[in-house]
């Protein structure tokens, strides 16, 4: 199985393809889609829609596993990376992708085993679990590795309890 | 100049089709587009976007002016309502046309000549310029109009200051 993870930002749209055999990983790519602020909210919104929908064509990943958003105020910014997140879930519909979506919370659980790790443990479990030299940079790329394999474990999660 | 209007949101949208002819309107349509809540929020999102798309291949609006969205403390709406507008200025730039943002305050200004009006001064004013016998409902169509009114409106005054 093919997994798209998705990290999702106006600015900045963290991606990984994680591929799951059996018991373990492949990292198959990770990287960042940025934006430009001297571009048009729209588009912004654009340019993430057409190189995301190119991207999940050339790769044909099987289910595409986006974060959810957390904020604890500041409303501005929840509306604009919001209209972000609306236009990468419509393009992994318009793909015809399962979309799974997970809270930072649960990534969090299924990665370090603790819904209130720190930032740098996740992205030590990340590099851990997926054999890689380095923590993956940036920041997002690392979250977007995080939540393909928040989908993966929790696969097997279903997968051993669902009988 | 034929105007869309949007009035953004989730569970309901609200357009409007305006056109303006030298200084005075035609309304060629009101409504709502609305998604279920028994729908996945990828569904609701893509339900906006297929049918406002091929509303706009149908009408041919040379523009489409959309309301910002405003809250002022609940963060889980604003995201949720924001993925939603971020869904319409992409489908608007998909169909090529230019976009044109106005806040809540310039709504009132440029309908009501007043930034703070009630909502019912707004619908009010609507009638009044629209010459319709009626307030347009849901608030939502209502809505849709005045913004398209505003833009209406502004391009008058952009023409009159722009010399």
């Amino acid at each position: 199985m093919l997994i798209l993870g998705i990290d999702p930002g106006l600015a900045i749209v963290g991606y990984s393809l994680l591929e799951k055999r059996d018991h373990h990983y492949l990292v198959g790519d990770y990287g960042v889609i940025s934006t430009s602020t001297e571009s048009s909210n729209t588009e912004r919104l654009q340019h993430i829609y057409s190189w995301l929908l190119d991207y999940i064509k050339k790769h044909k990943p099987d289910v595409m596993a986006v974060e959810e958003l957390y904020f604890s105020k500041n409303v501005k910014t929840a509306i604009r990376v919001g209209q972000a997140r609306g236009v990468i879930l419509l393009t992994g519909a318009q793909a015809n992708l399962p979309i799974a979506e997970y809270t930072p919370l649960q990534v969090k659980q299924a990665v370090v085993g603790y819904g209130r790790a720190e930032k740098n443990q996740v992205q030590q479990m990340v590099k851990i679990l997926l054999k890689l030299d380095e923590i993956p940079t940036p920041d997002d790329a690392a979250d977007a590795l995080a939540v393909a394999l928040c989908h993966g474990n929790s696969l097997g999660l279903n997968r051993k309890w669902g009988g």
